[in-house]
Formats: structure tokens, C-alpha cells, sequence
């Protein structure tokens, strides 16, 4: 498959045509950024790390039956992708409150809650991916009532399969953010990324954070956590 | 009905205490705030204003067949209301965009909404009252679905008796905030206040605010606009 043009370049990935419509070509970057791109950083291996860890989970999913747009993994930091048109919404399922979440229901960070909840963001950088609710979706069209059941369904599903796999090498997943996107089909399908840039995940002998908020919050090293996370879950990482 | 003991005094009521215990004696402030208490001010005569604006709206809302707990004006500032434990969410309903949603979705304030929204907010003043979706309030137990669904129903089926009454003295109710209780036998009533306070009016000939925002934004007299909304409605303000 043969890299084209540059189609579009995010904060974390670029995405290139290929010679094949449907498929994409995504390279991931080696830029850190948070708070809305405020803070900016450009970390060696960051991009390597997540194109890996990606892989592993996207793989783990399917071998769950949930289907994503992951193709296959092509180099250090390069995967083929199903090419989508992105829902703009932030999905983000939660297990135990922190961050946000914790901040707006005035709740101690770690509380586990009762059960897991889905939050829907406008994925829109200018508005500060502000919090909807569904008749705000709807507002917006951007999903209709049916679809946004089917996303919450699914990240719940996405959830199911998670969880344990990172409880398995001693992570509690404590939250993650998931993007859709259609088909020309029009098929709602799993996209994006899932990996530490886009998951909490709490060590859970030392309570570490191994995950973006060491660069959020200056905790350390990101590629050093992110490292570890790849390889408890089976990765190398050269 | 004789005043008793004070029981709580709000940003813009005093409750107190009657004989009987299922009856409150509600007293209307002359205060103004905004922003969560930070601008705050004394206005003469808006305590009087809110309270005849308030029984208008609740007498008209229950001819149309919509109960509440309101029982009666009792003096210039006063009336009397049937005591519930108030559900702490502030039950808002818009027509057309404007503040935090035009804010919040990035739409020009005046645009028209397709159909009427409802949105939740956390009433308390310490988190800053946050907007909640429907997991959150789930999760807080702040209210089970099937209630949910009945402030849903019932803060429309109040919009629906609204609009047409403002509609009719040439102003547009734009948006208003509404709260809730339970009775001592559990059933959910519209309590608090109906009032320019917690309403987005705007004058169908000028476009000017008939409401709070003329003390939020500082466009003028807040009494004068709000004996405007009062004689418009056919009370008397002395
Ligand atoms: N399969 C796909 N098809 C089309 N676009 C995709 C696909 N997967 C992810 N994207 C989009 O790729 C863009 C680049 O990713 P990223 O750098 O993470 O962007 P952002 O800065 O918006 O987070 C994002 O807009 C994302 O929604
Ligand atoms: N029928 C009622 N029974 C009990 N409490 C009520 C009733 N109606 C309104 N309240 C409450 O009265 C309090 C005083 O009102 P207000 O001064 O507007 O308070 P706030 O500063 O919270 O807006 C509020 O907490 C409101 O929820
Ligand atoms: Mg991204
Ligand atoms: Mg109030």
C-alpha cells in the first residue's frame, strides 16, 4: 500500500491517502499536547508507542467480535486504517471518577462508581470539546436518536472487553475516550486510537498514573509509562 | 396564617415556618444576583414584582391544568406554598438559543431551536452549577429515569402554556429555569418561582430584555423592565 498525499494532521496522528479509497494510511506523531493544545511538548518514541498499543487493543477487540477500522499495522509508528467519516463526538466511558468527572460532580477522585457511564463531548477544539447531552445532539445533528444509543451500546461493549485485559496486567482502567466514524455505508464503526493518550489507567500496586496525565500534570517520564503499558501488554517496543 | 420561624433564606426568598407543616410562607427578596453570587445588589421593589409576576404565571398554569405549589399571594412580597423536598436540579427549557447553550454549542444567541430543549443542572452553587446529563443524575441519584422523564414532560408541557401566554403581551420566552419537589407523598410538583428572574424574555417590537439579563449585563433598570412584564401581563405593581 503506497503512502499519498497528506490528507489531514491532527495533534497526534497524520492521515495520508493510499491508493485504495477506503483505506488510509495513519501515521502517529511523536507530539505531546493537553489542556486544548495549551501545552505542547515533541517526545521521541511517543508516536511508536501508541501506534503499538493501538494495534494490540484493536486486535484484542476483534478477537472479542468488536470490529474497529484497524486494518493492519505497517511500521515502528504507521497503521492501515478503514477510512471513516468521523462522528465529532468524544465518546468517553468511565469507570471510577477522576478527572473532569470528578471536578463537575464535586466527587473524590477514585470513588468507583456504581457502574460505568458514558459522556458524550462536541469534538470541536474551538468550543473546548464542551459536554452534550443528548438533546444537544440532536440539536446539533449530530447523531440521531438511534445512533447515539448504538454509541453508547458499543462503548459499553468496548468496555467489557477492556476492563479486563488491563485488570489482567495489574491496570484499573479508570476511563477512555473513543471516536466513531461511518462507513459509506453507513455502518458505525470503532476508529481513532485507544491508548494512554486516550485512557486513564491507574497502577494497581503503586496507584501510579500510566498514562497522558504524567504529561499533563509533569509526573515523570511519558514514554517510561507508556513502555510499561506496552509491554505488560505483551509488546515489544523496538 | 401565622409566619413561624425562619427556615431558609436563598439568594432571593426567605421560607418560613406556618402551623401547618405543609404549608410554607414565602417571602420575596429585594436582592439581585448574578454569576453565582458574585454580583450582587438591593433593589427596591423587586421583591414585590417577582412575587405578583410569580402568582400570575402558577394561577395561569393551573387553569391550564398544571399544578404546582402555589396556594396564594398573601401580601405585597408574600404568598403561601405547599412545602416539598426540592429535587436539586434546576429543570431548564429553551426555545431559542442563547447564554450558555449559544455559548456552549457555539450557535448565534437569537437563533430559533427546531423544537424546544430541556437540559439539567446540578443547583448547587458550590460545583457552580454544572449542566448534568442523564447518567449523571442517575449516578448522583439525584432523580431515577422514570422521573427524569416526568420533569422532561412536565417542564414542556409548562413551556407549551408559557410560550402562547408570552407570545400574547409580544414577548418571546426565550428560555427559563424551573425546580421541582416531591410532596410528602412523593408526588413531583413545580415549585420555586416563575418570574424575569429565572426567565429569558425579549420584547418582540424592540428585541430589548425583559429580564434578569438587564442586571447581568447592565442595560438599564431592572424594576422598569420587569413592571414592563407585569402590567404587560395584566397586574398591577402597586
Ligand atoms: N478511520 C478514520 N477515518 C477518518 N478519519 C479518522 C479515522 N480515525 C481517526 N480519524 C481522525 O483523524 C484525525 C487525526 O487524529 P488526531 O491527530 O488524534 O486528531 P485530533 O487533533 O483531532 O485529536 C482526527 O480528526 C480523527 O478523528
Ligand atoms: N415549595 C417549596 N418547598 C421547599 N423549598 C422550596 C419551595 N419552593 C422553593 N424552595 C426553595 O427555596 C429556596 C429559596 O429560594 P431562593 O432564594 O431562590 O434560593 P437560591 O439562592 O437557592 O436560588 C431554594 O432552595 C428553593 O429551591
Ligand atoms: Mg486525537
Ligand atoms: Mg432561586
Amino acid at each position: 500500500m503506497e503512502k499519498g498525499r497528506l490528507l489531514y494532521e491532527g495533534k497526534a496522528k497524520q492521515l495520508f491517502a493510499t491508493e485504495d479509497e477506503n483505506i488510509l494510511f495513519v501515521s502517529y506523531k511523536d507530539s505531546a499536547t493537553a489542556f486544548n493544545g495549551e501545552k505542547k511538548e515533541e517526545i521521541d518514541g511517543k508516536g511508536n508507542l501508541n501506534n503499538k498499543i493501538t494495534t494490540i487493543l484493536f486486535q484484542q477487540l476483534k478477537k472479542n467480535g468488536i470490529e474497529s477500522h484497524f486494518v493492519e499495522q505497517i511500521s515502528e509508528n504507521e497503521q492501515l486504517v478503514r477510512k471513516v467519516e468521523i462522528i465529532p463526538l468524544e465518546v468517553v466511558v468511565r469507570n471510577v471518577a477522576a478527572g473532569s468527572l470528578a471536578k463537575r460532580l464535586g466527587m473524590d477522585e477514585g470513588i468507583l462508581l456504581k457502574h460505568p457511564i458514558v459522556e458524550f463531548y462536541y469534538k470541536d477544539d474551538a468550543l473546548g470539546d464542551p459536554l452534550l447531552t443528548d438533546a444537544h445532539i440532536e440539536l446539533l445533528e449530530l447523531a440521531k436518536p438511534e445512533e447515539i444509543e448504538i454509541l453508547n451500546r458499543k462503548a459499553l461493549d468496548i468496555n467489557q472487553v477492556l476492563q479486563p485485559i488491563f485488570k489482567e496486567i495489574g491496570v484499573t482502567l479508570v476511563d477512555f475516550k473513543l471516536e466513531f466514524g461511518k462507513t459509506a455505508k453507513g455502518e458505525i464503526l470503532l476508529a481513532d486510537e485507544i491508548s494512554p493518550d486516550t485512557c486513564r489507567l491507574w497502577d494497581d500496586e503503586t496507584n501510579n498514573k500510566l498514562d497522558k496525565d504524567v504529561f499533563r500534570r509533569n509526573l515523570g517520564s511519558l514514554t517510561e509509562v507508556y513502555e510499561i503499558i506496552l509491554s505488560r501488554l505483551g509488546g515489544l517496543s523496538k
